[in-house]
């Protein structure tokens, strides 16, 4: 099944906006796992099996494997959305960006070697360095375009106010990247004014929207500002708030409450504004 | 031994500008090696021994690796650069870019797991995605500029001519980044010109300079355009000219040839410039 259909069946069925962030560091998760090979894996598959009814994605952030050389619990964690949460698409957040040969590599690690249903790059060498990933028409790719971080403006706010580099982006993913149908943009929920302004220039594309929680983006205007005409549209990911709602026994309790909690305030925001 | 040091010891010991890419395609290094379980690593063994006393650093395209699952290859490569060509730097050419929390991953991944003496940056989000990497005063951080590729025109130039993104991040190199006095950056032999007014601005910094060869770059230019006062400062990669020079039983002895006729050909341009 192809990105788009998959995102929209998930956003549909769930009923759910949320996009769960599996950026799990071996030294924050509840220390009970610090006995197992694969710690990472079974804390993830505890993650995926407590919300897989809440989320319309999951995002796996690869620094927190490839720092430690964990690539083969990457693996299995896509692989166990897969074949256990077949309905939620798997966003391989690697935010690649070389020039085409190289980025052909790119292109094998995400959609060969990880099987990842959709992936984050980098814009920064432009379309030869996209396509590799474009090209795999069924995949989705999420181009940065207005990134969450505070040091996100020195590029991407230039030259001026009036005509960003962030805009220049949405306008050329709209006009040269877009020629599969399966091009999304990230846009940080810590800048909603610029979230609306790219929305009005993409109508239609998913936006992937990180920063919420821990990063201080705040949720009712960043909702308001991404979601589309018919009220969808947006994967607005929670990594820390979710998978560190608790520490102990019942720690995938909580990160199911958590989702669930995310989740309604999504919904009660898009439900009040159409 | 810092990266700045590392890199000014090899240009003059081995009175050399070329930067070795190691950048095997397992479906493109001779044949005969297909037998051994670490091929990569054997190949690239061989260049390094019939290389390390004409070249000034390796560069080493992760994205060849991690497409194929070779992680250990990678690392045994560099480990064999440390002990087998100890004056010689290995640059791990990641182009990293992402969030302070996660670029901290990328910064372990570089510098820990891999133990590279530099790295290759993105510069999109700006410098809390670049400290990680940069509070590591003894490595070098080499941030993209303008890159070698045709696509790279389409962010690099905004919004015009007169004031290019890859300006604006030249001087934000050289006023924001440079607090460790460890930041070089990427500019393509593909665009001498813009190397050139690079270059104008950052006088003192290191230019890791790639697509000369089979990308088309202009190596007269782009020597002229890019050395420093003092007839050094730049870091001259080639990757397929040098390691597919031959595909037969001699292939390390042509890409030593290749290697010296390069070098050679960068000091002709360097001596007649002085």
């Amino acid at each position: 099944m192809c990105f788009s259909k998959m995102i929209t069946n998930a956003w549909t069925n769930n009923k759910s906006m949320v996009c769960v962030g599996l950026d799990p560091d071996p030294a924050k998760i509840p220390h009970f796992f610090s006995d197992s090979s694969e710690s990472i894996f079974e804390f993830n598959k505890a993650i995926i099996d407590a919300t897989s009814d809440l989320v319309c994605a999951y995002k796996l952030q690869i620094a927190y494997y490839s720092a430690y050389g964990l690539e083969d619990q990457l693996l299995k964690s896509i692989e166990y959305i897969h074949e256990h949460a077949k309905w939620v698409p798997a966003i391989l957040d690697s935010k690649r960006g070389d020039i085409g040969s190289t980025a052909q590599m790119y292109a094998k690690e995400a959609f060969v070697r990880y099987n990842a249903d959709a992936v984050t790059a980098n814009p920064f060498l432009g379309l030869d360095s996209l396509k590799p990933f474009l090209d795999h028409e069924d995949k989705g790719v999420f181009v940065l375009c207005r990134t969450s971080n505070p040091g996100g403006s020195q590029l991407q706010d230039f030259p001026s106010p009036d005509n960003p580099l962030y805009l220049h982006i949405a306008r050329t993913a709209e006009k040269s990247w877009n020629y599969n149908n399966n091009v999304g943009l990230v846009a940080g929920a810590t800048y909603p004014e610029e979230l609306q302004q790219i929305r009005s220039l993409v109508p239609t594309m998913p936006l992937l929207i990180p920063g919420i929680g821990f990063q201080g983006g705040d949720l009712e205007s960043s909702v308001t500002a991404g979601i589309d005409e018919d009220g969808m549209g947006i994967i607005i990911n929670s990594s820390r708030g979710i998978i560190y709602a608790g520490k102990d026994a019942d720690f995938a309790e909580k990160s199911r409450a958590a989702t669930l909690d995310l989740r309604d305030k999504i919904n009660a925001v898009i439900e009040t504004r159409q």
